[in-house]
C-alpha cells in the first residue's frame, strides 16, 4: 500500500514541503500520497492578509496576525528559494524590501507553478491527532469548516506545519481591566490608521514592537512609547519616541514604570510574543519550547525524537525563513523516501543536545547569525536542494542589522546583492517613510501614484 | 458504582445544575459524583469580565463578550432565583437594572451560600468528548491549562453548559479588508472610550446593537449609524443616531448601504450574533441550530433525543435567564434522580416538534413572551423548585419592551415589582445616562460619587 503523510497547514512551512516531494517526483522518484489540511481557505499561512481578529468566521483561532502596510523587515535576498529567484517570478529586479503582497505573490507564484495545489484541502481545521502503537499509523481528525463535518484519516507519517506566531504570550499587566481604551495584542493589529494621532504604548521590545511603533508612526500615531523588560532596542528613534523600563501597572490610563515615572497613553499593545502552540496533539508528541533558535527534543531541528514519524517543521526563531524551511523540507522528504536513514533515538538526542549546547553558548547576534547558517548548511550538504551561498547570505544577515541599526526608519531603502543571481537589488522609487501603498501593484509601478479615495 | 456527570462549564447554566443537585442532597437525597469543567479561572461565566479579547493567555477562544460599562439591558425582577431573592443576597431593596459587577456578585452569592464551588475544576477547557455504545459511557478529555496536560475521564451523563454567546457570527462585507480603522464583532467590544468623539458603524440590529450604541453614545462617541437586514429598531435615538438599511460595501472609509446612501466612518462593530458552537462535541452529539426559542432535537429543550444521557442547558434564545436555567436544571436533575421518566425517542421527538410548530406559529414579540412561558411554567410543574409566578414575569417582560419603546435612553430608570418579595424597586440614586461608574460600590452607594482619576 502506498505510504500516506499528512502535512498540517500551508504556508511557507508546509508548502516547503509540498514543492520538496513534488521536486523529487519530477525527478523520476516514486512519492508517498500526500494530504495537506489547510485551515484558511487559501494558501499562504501567514502572508493571506485577513481583517478578522479573534476567531475566523467558523469559530476557530485567526492564523494571522500580518496587518495592513507590512512590508518585510528583513531583505528578500536572505529568504530567495534557491530553486526559484524573485528575478525569476517577476521577470525583472525588484527592490530589496517588498511589501507583504509582493511576498506572498513570490510565494504563490513557485507552488502555482509546480502543481501542488491539489494536494491541498482547504477549510479543513486539524481537530486531533493519534498515534498507534500497535499499527503504527497516525490517526488525524480534521474539521471540514464548511460542511460542519468531522473527517477522519489515516497516515504513515505527519508533518507539522502550523507555524508558531499565531497563539498570543499575553501577560497581564495590573490595572488593564480597567484601562480606558483599546488594549490588543500585536497578533491582533491590523491597520495602523486607527491610531493615528493617539499616544501609543507598546510592551516589548522585539520586531513586533519595533515595527508597529514605526509603522504607527508613518500613519501618524502622535506618539509610541515602548516598554522593555531586559534591555532596550537602542534604535535612533524619532523625537516623538521613547523607550521605557517594565511596565508595572496601570492606573486609569496613566502607565507606571519601574524606574517610577509614568505617562498618560490612549493605547495598548501587548508586542509580548507567541506561544508554540498544537493543541491536537496528545501530551507525549507535543513540542514545548520558548522560541529560540534550536527547540529540543527535535532531531535536525524537526524530526520528534520519541517518534520520528512525526515531524515539525519551522519550529524556530528564524533569521532563516523560506530557505530554511526548504532545507529542512528536503531533508525530510529524503528520509521519507529512504535516501536518509535516521540514528537511534541516543544518538539523535546527542546530536539535539550538542547543538542546543552549542546554541547557549552563543553570546552575540552575529553568532546567532552564524549558528542558523551552520544549521540550514548541516541540512542542505544532505539533500539535492540546489546548494547556494549561505555564507553570503549570513553575511547579508549582519549587514542588514548594522543598516537597521545605522537607520531605523531608513533601512528599507538599501539594496542588496542576490546570491542566487548576482544582480544587485535596485532601489525603491519611493523612500519607505514615503511609500503609503502597501500594493503589489503600486510596489512594481514605476513611481509613487497618490492614493486616491474610490469614492463611487 | 456511583454515577458520575460531567458539566461543562461553571456560567449561569452549570452552576444552576450545580445548585439543583445541591438542593436534592440537602433534602436527604443521594446524589451523583459531579464534576464540573471550567475553562475560565472564576466561576461566572459570561459574567465574568475580561479585558481579553480573542485568545486567552493559554491560547483559548475567549469565553467573555461583556464590556466595561454593561449594564442589565432587562429588570432584575424577570431574573430572579425563585430560592435566592436579590433582597436576601443584598440585604435590602436594590433598583431594577444593576451593572454587571452586582448581578455578578449575585450569582456568585447563591454559589458560595450553597458551598458547591468544591465541584468545579477550573483553568480546565474540555477539549473532547466521546460517547461509547458498549459501555453506556462518555470518556470527555479536558486540557488542564495550568499543567498543560490533558486529563481523561469517564462519566454517565454530560450536561454541556458551555453558552452561544461566545463564537462570533461575522460576516463578511466586500471593503472590509481595506477599511482603515478598526473592524470588530461585538465579541471584542470591551471599552467604549475609545470610540469617543468616533463616528461609529454598528452592523445589526438587536441586542448587541442597541446596547453598544447607547453605550458608545453615554461614553462619547460622535455618532452612531445602525445597518439591518430587514427592519430599524425604530427606537426614539437620539439626533445623532441613524439606521440605515443592509451595508453593501465599503470603500475605504466610506459606508455604502441597499437604499444607495452612503456615509464616512471611522470604526465598525459587528453586532452580527453569535454562533451556537460546540467544537469539543462528535457530529452525531452536536446540537446544530440558529438562535431561537426551541432549538430542535432537544426534549423539554434540554435532552439530546438521541442521547439523552447528553444534556444542553440554556441554548435557548431568552427572554428568560437565571430562573429559566434553574427549572431547566431541576427538571434533568429530577430525570437523573429517577424522579422522572423520558418518553421513548418518537414520543421525545413529537413533543419537542409541537413545541417547535408553536414557536414557528407565534407572531408578535408578546407571542414570544408568553411562549417561552409557557415552557417554563412546564418544566416549572415538574419539579420541587420553588414556584414562582412566572406569568406575573411574563407581564413584567411585556412592560419592559414597552418601557424601551417609549424611552431607549431612560427605560433602565424604571422600577419593577418582584414578583418573589413582592417589593417594587427603589429608583436608582442616578439616572442611566448620568451614571458613569458601573461598579458594584457606586451602585450601592447613597448618590453618584464623581469619578477620580486615581493617579498615585
Amino acid at each position: 500500500m502506498t505510504m500516506r503523510i499528512a502535512i498540517l497547514g500551508a504556508g511557507p512551512s508546509g508548502l516547503a514541503q509540498l514543492r520538496a516531494f513534488e521536486s523529487a517526483r519530477r525527478a523520476g522518484a516514486e512519492v508517498p500520497e500526500i494530504v495537506c489540511y489547510e485551515k484558511q481557505s487559501d494558501l499562504g499561512g501567514m502572508w493571506n492578509y485577513t481583517w478578522r481578529t479573534g476567531l475566523d468566521a467558523y469559530g476557530e483561532p485567526v492564523h494571522g496576525s500580518m496587518y495592513r502596510y507590512l512590508w518585510s523587515n528583513g531583505p528578500k535576498e536572505a529568504l530567495e528559494f534557491a530553486d526559484y529567484s524573485f528575478e525569476e517570478h517577476f521577470g525583472r529586479p525588484i527592490a530589496s524590501y517588498p511589501p507583504r503582497a509582493v511576498l506572498r505573490d513570490y510565494i504563490m507564484g513557485r507552488i502555482e507553478k509546480s502543481g501542488v495545489r491539489d494536494q491541498i484541502r482547504f477549510n479543513m481545521a486539524v481537530q486531533w491527532v493519534d498515534y498507534n502503537q500497535d499499527t503504527g499509523l497516525f490517526t488525524v481528525t480534521v474539521r471540514d469548516l464548511k460542511k460542519d463535518e468531522l473527517v477522519t484519516e489515516q497516515f504513515d507519517r505527519v508533518i507539522v506545519a502550523t507555524g508558531h506566531f499565531s497563539t498570543p504570550n499575553a501577560p497581564f499587566f495590573e490595572g488593564l481591566e480597567r484601562f480606558p481604551g483599546r488594549v490588543l495584542h500585536a497578533h491582533d493589529f491590523r491597520d495602523a490608521c486607527e491610531f493615528s494621532g493617539k499616544d501609543l504604548l507598546l510592551v516589548g521590545s522585539s520586531y513586533s514592537a519595533e515595527d508597529i511603533g514605526t509603522q504607527c508612526y508613518k500613519y501618524g500615531a502622535r506618539s509610541v512609547t515602548f516598554s522593555y523588560r531586559s534591555a532596550p532596542m537602542g534604535y535612533d528613534w524619532p523625537e516623538t519616541f521613547e523607550e521605557r523600563p517594565l511596565l508595572l501597572r496601570l492606573e486609569d490610563d496613566i502607565a507606571h514604570f519601574a524606574d517610577g515615572s509614568s505617562r498618560k497613553v490612549d493605547a495598548i499593545v501587548l508586542c509580548t510574543g507567541y506561544q508554540h502552540h498544537f493543541p491536537f496533539l496528545p501530551d507525549e508528541l507535543t513540542l514545548r519550547t520558548r522560541n529560540r533558535l534550536y527547540p529540543g527534543d527535535l532531531y535536525k531541528g524537526v524530526f520528534w525524537i520519541d517518534n520520528p514519524k512525526l515531524v515539525y517543521l519551522g519550529m524556530q526563531d528564524q533569521y532563516y525563513t523560506f530557505n530554511m524551511f526548504d532545507a529542512q523540507a528536503w531533508y525530510v522528504r529524503d528520509e521519507i523516501l529512504g535516501r536518509v536513514t535516521l540514528p537511534d533515538a541516543a544518538a539523535m538526542r546527542a546530536d539535539s543536545e550538542a547543538w542546543l549546547a552549542r546554541e547557549e553558548a552563543t553570546t552575540s547576534v552575529e553568532e546567532d547569525i552564524d549558528f542558523q547558517t551552520a544549521y540550514v548548511r548541516d541540512l542542505l550538504d544532505a539533500t539535492d536542494y540546489p546548494d547556494f551561498n549561505v555564507e553570503a547570505v549570513a553575511a547579508l544577515f549582519k549587514e542588514w542589522k548594522h543598516d537597521k541599526q545605522a537607520d531605523i526608519l531608513g533601512y528599507r531603502n538599501r539594496s542588496y546583492r542576490s546570491v542566487l543571481t548576482g544582480t544587485l537589488a535596485p532601489p525603491h522609487h519611493t523612500p519607505w517613510m514615503e511609500a503609503m501603498d502597501d500594493s503589489l501593484e503600486a510596489f512594481l509601478a514605476d513611481r509613487e501614484v497618490p492614493q486616491v479615495r474610490r469614492i463611487a
